[in-house]
């Protein structure tokens, strides 16, 4: 990609209009996919996304919106994907045309249900996208504090780093700065795995553990992400840069994750689907830790903290007792 | 140290409080020290400290208080001292007998100023006790929520890791898991850091900076952490344990954090002498970033959130214009 390259935003939530923000700062002109006509319409009419960051003002002047996917992916040479994982694969359906050639950047923070492999992965083996041509976009960064223009820090990912460096530099701005790395698996499995923790750490919460417990919990979970991507792929990483451990930090330590949130009402005595009524949305990490447990039934990667969540949100351990047992596994 | 060993604390705060109700779960006899008389009497009159965890009860058929440090000294063969940083040396006047064939354990997480050594350090090159024999309690640990017997972790450090062991199993009880250490320099300096970091946190804060770069700035921390011990005192360690990483989440982290509110007046805007006399009190982190810059001047690590601090607070830097300086040493 270079400065000329057109730039394509898939879905239309916070994570989205925020990156869409930060690119608008630097003048790029975008293309915007959006699943819904009226969510486009509104907007146009609102000059702001109707749902989400509702106080971020765009100059439409400089955006493309799409309903369709196929002309939104011909008229871009870089995607970036910001939908939730669980809805890719149905958002993919509508592509009829080739991605073979775009540069696809995964901004989703998930694992493809069911294929149990990383964004980049998928569009790997599904889509012939070579894996130099996959980028991440890793935080820590809350949607909200972007829209707030208060100063967070991105790693951008890509094999290639020329390419992580250039869609780096689209992404810099006075309240952004940006790193680059070579670790797309790292810094995605991360992103997973962090919102398992968050969901871990609001159950902990929810049973009334305190803060030294909760410190305890969260240096064992960044060790289980280090034993975890330098099993699956074993590159040079330091787990103590922002995209692995600042990224959990925000979310384990944030009182507005919303996976945190749903892990206390699980530790309160919620079930799982109570919990889901009352929250109006699935937490992600709810689906990522039956992903993450599958994938690492290949690798035995000792990840005492996502089988406790495991064992409470899908064999109906009492969370009592399971933190408990899972107590005598952390030091 | 064995099962009949006698335990002296050195020390009337919350710490000390926290320590004597743990060793008191394994039904340990304790020769506690206090500087203060009156406290003692009150102590004995009440059941309890009368200014610190207020609620937590001790049987004092177990317990003898000593006014007279020598005595308690003489009387113990391990000495546990829990007196902040700062007073250490003039406690140490009232001392006249010998400390050379006595256990001394730091649950003081400082450095004595002026001489800039570890409390480990100190006791060997002043008072002649074996390196082998100084032992190091780490948290991460509120004094409060041990009060409140939520559950904690701590970690034990001495060379001897026979002894850590040992002390690890006296502190051992249904709301305190241990684990030891050999690392008496790195638990007892990231235990100093920590309280630094507590103080940047709180600048951070107090200038309006957010939780997405907070998780920034404390990844970065425990990378100086990880430089500075690595560098002072080269062994092998896990800096992700819960001794170092988890010990700098709960100070970093907690509202309740001296250094960290400290850290939020400066933040603000209030002079160093102002913040003290609101706060009633000096937070340790002050007195400890003076003592690593002076020490780090033979080493020369890079750590640019401990000199953004020192700058600050030492050389009446403004906290806008550091901080936005030590924003681009972060990635």
């Amino acid at each position: 990609m270079n400065e000329s390259s057109r730039i394509a935003i898939i879905g239309g939530g916070s994570w989205a209009t925020a990156i869409a923000k930060i690119l608008r700062e630097n003048d790029l002109k975008l293309n915007w996919y959006m699943r819904n006509l009226d969510t486009i319409n509104q907007f146009k009419q609102l000059s702001h996304n109707p749902r989400y960051l509702t106080g971020v003002e765009f100059d439409l002047n400089h955006i493309e919106f799409y309903n369709n996917l196929d002309e939104a992916v011909l008229n871009s040479d870089v995607i970036i994907f910001a939908v939730p994982s669980a809805f890719l694969k149905d958002a993919l359906k509508r592509l009829t045309v080739s991605l073979e050639d775009k540069i696809i950047v995964s901004a989703i923070k998930g694992i493809v249900p069911d294929e149990n492999m990383i964004i980049g992965e998928f569009f790997n083996e599904h889509y012939n996208v070579p894996l130099d041509n996959i980028g991440v976009i890793s935080g820590p960064c809350h949607a909200e504090e972007v829209a707030m223009e208060r100063l967070s820090y991105l790693t951008i990912a890509c094999q290639d780093t020329k390419k992580a460096r250039s869609l780096a530099l689209n992404l810099e701005c006075p309240y952004i700065k940006t790193t680059i790395s070579d670790d797309i698996y790292g810094t995605e499995y991360s992103a997973v795995l962090k919102n398992v923790f968050a969901i871990a750490a609001g159950i902990c919460h929810g049973l009334r553990y305190g803060d030294n417990f909760q410190a305890v919990l969260i240096s064992n979970a960044i060790q289980e992400i280090k034993r975890f991507v330098d099993t699956v792929h074993p590159i040079s990483r330091d787990i103590k840069s922002s995209a692995y451990l600042g990224d959990l930090l925000v979310t384990c330590y944030s009182q507005f994750s919303r996976n945190r949130t749903f892990g206390t009402m699980i530790g309160k005595g919620y079930t799982v689907k109570s919990a889901q009524l009352e929250m109006h949305m699935i937490a992600e990490g709810y689906y990522a830790v039956k992903c993450i447990k599958e994938i690492n039934e290949h690798y035995n990667v000792n990840m005492p903290i996502t089988m406790a969540v495991y064992n409470i949100l899908y064999e109906r351990i009492s969370p009592t007792i399971e933190v408990k047992l899972l107590t005598e596994d952390l030091r």
